[in-house]
């Protein structure tokens, strides 16, 4: 008897195998992955071992200090307390502990808030490029997804595209700044001209079209930069956020799903989200990460290295024949290969071991991006290989789709 | 504007309103658990430190012993090959690691089994009385609840029951054993015909009809006894556990879903399974507690300090005047109250600082939930407080509904 798979998990399954799936099982990614001199920049992972202080407040917080420690937890007033601190600050918003829905990272988070205003057969529009995984959580949920294009080179946030794609049946918009992959970090001015667009949607649907802010890189910003949020434009925003970026931790989750403090009946949102929490896996963070959050608060990335990285290799991808913007944000730069096959720039790279991502898979054809969570080390290697293998190689490459 | 929640997550909280969230909100417990004097036998959580080798092991898996410790993974072959091990040698079929799919506790392990089988519309049966988040997680998917009252006081897995509730649309059965509230182990002759009635379903409905077993407690088994599992009967089978029961960690999750060998086109259901985690909140471990599993599968709970609680407490409530029979496995004891009304015996037991569940909120009204996770001396003083508080002396309670 055959198997009979959800239509949802079905077409999530599809969603993933167009993007990340098809990066991850047609490329030489995961054979290559870890070999020696293999220079991985395809993914925004840790190559260095973190800050022995940050593993001590990790550790310290798995030490019981009552009898109740391990006991089932889900909101923890101190750590929605530090998380409402640091965005009334950086918000000029007055956040209240209630406004906090703690989550196991930004993947729980997304999903809790589509999980929990999303109808099947309801639309969901994101900007494209996009992290690959919105379009499978959309599809989870039985929504569609509706990727916007947004101009290539510049990949400034468009309300007019978002515009254009709302539909009576939209009941969410992704946004995503700083943006993975683009490295655009979204103005206030660019906020506002989205939140006019939703309040007229809304208006004109008779139902709000929420607008979900993911914000997992908003502590990952150069230039002096500081980091809008469509939160301080528009009630209906969920400000999606995780540390796993800030602490460059993915493997141990927490994050949080904020909404702001002039979001209209907030009561109705928190029980969902709490709802959603439990229904979604238990998305809430373990115990130890729980109470650690105040302490984590504290810690961060050093961002200037990151930047003094970004400066380098934008030199040497230039230098190499790619067209690069610099990034705003993120980990991320993404680089214009000079004929648009990006997934054969990448099998050149492969050969002299440099993994970089095709960024097809992110809805980017004809670029590549490169992660600057590598060391310094790594850096300087991945220089020196770019200058050995300019894109005119390509036609040696053996191509693998 | 309105809010506008989605059906399935106002399913999903009309649901958990009816049964936990009645107790949570509508009971004292929340203004007196932790209180002074305040026994808390209500929920299966910890009430003693965790054993220092525990926490040392957890601790030790926070130390990076590689500069990848923290980077995103998915799963990890030593520690799905010592959960095969652990089940191979128990259920004496050949689990190999590929049939291990790595969830962060059984919360996840049941939501994206549901997820990945069933569409909005379909059936789910499960047995009542159940645990509270059956409910909630199967409306959460859009699929309608059907709980089978079982025969109280007995409480035995009734296959006639199941194939009665069983429709063209019922896409999955839940069982669940060692079986909280009612602590009965199901005997592998109640598997056998339970299994009879899903292939007779299956063959009739043209499409199969899964059986989600959920087996958290299934090493707290008391009197020597083992624990079977229908995976050994029934091909179609999801097999969830969680550590959080057999390590009494509740706060730090870690569990899987595994699939017998016995499964027709595995491949099918991994991939269903890996699209589910990423899309259900990564529903992965956290790294460190990936790591440690192969080591945590070597801890357990010692199981004689629980059954010696429940012998002393079978008799001090018998003695008290209520009906119940030792549990065979699990946390709890089931103790049937002499007039019916649970929530008016809890009140009477909350006067004097007794914390119990009323059954009803588990689909088995007349009945109170006792957990046996409370300390020796905690349940000395429950003894002596039972003894003073005769269910006779319940019309001076103030009932809280």
């Amino acid at each position: 008897m055959e198997h009979r798979i959800s239509r949802q998990m079905t077409d999530a399954t599809d969603a993933y195998g167009r993007r990340l799936g098809a990066y991850l099982e047609q490329s030489s990614y995961s054979r290559l992955r870890g070999g020696p001199g293999v220079i991985d920049l395809a993914f925004g992972d840790p190559h260095e071992f973190p800050a022995p202080a940050l593993v001590e407040v990790l550790q310290r917080h798995l030490s019981p200090q009552h009898t109740d420690w391990f006991a089932y937890t889900r909101d923890h007033p101190p750590a929605q307390e530090s998380v409402a601190a640091t965005l009334s600050r950086e918000l000029a918003l007055p956040f209240t502990a209630d406004d906090v829905a703690l989550t196991n990272g930004a993947f729980a988070g997304l999903t809790i808030c589509l999980r929990s205003v999303c109808d099947p057969g309801d639309e969901v529009v994101y900007l494209d490029p996009a992290w690959f995984y919105y379009e499978p959580i959309i599809a989870s949920v039985g929504a569609v997804p509706r990727p916007v294009a947004l101009t290539p080179g510049s990949w400034r946030l468009d309300a007019e595209l978002v515009a254009a794609a709302i539909t009576p049946r939209t009941s969410a918009v992704i946004v995503n700044s700083p943006n993975n992959p683009t490295g655009a970090v979204y103005t206030d001015e660019e906020y506002a001209a989205l939140a006019e667009v939703l309040r007229e949607a809304s208006a004109r649907n008779g139902r709000p079209v929420y607008l979900l802010s993911d914000e997992a890189y908003r502590r990952i910003v150069f230039d002096g930069r500081s980091c809008p949020s469509p939160a301080t434009h528009y009630p209906f925003t969920f400000l999606v956020h995780t540390y796993t970026k800030t602490l460059l931790l993915p493997g141990e989750r927490v994050g949080y799903v904020a909404i702001p403090p002039t979001m209209p009946d907030p009561a109705v949102l928190r029980r969902a989200l709490t709802v959603a929490r439990l229904t979604t896996g238990w998305a809430f963070p373990n115990n130890s990460l729980l109470f650690a959050l105040p302490e984590l608060e504290q810690h961060a990335l050093q961002v200037k290295p990151i930047e003094q990285r970004r400066d380098l290799l934008v030199d040497a991808l230039r230098e190499a024949g790619y067209e690069v913007q610099p990034s705003e944000g993120t980990f991320y730069l993404l680089a214009r290969v000079p004929d648009a096959d990006d997934w054969a720039h990448a099998a050149v790279l492969e050969e002299r071991g440099l993994l970089v991502l095709p960024a097809s898979v992110m809805g980017a054809p004809g670029y590549l991006r490169l992660s600057l969570t590598v060391t310094d080390d790594m850096l300087e290697e991945t220089i020196g290989r770019l200058r050995s293998a300019r894109p005119s190689t390509r036609e040696h490459a053996s191509v693998q789709r």
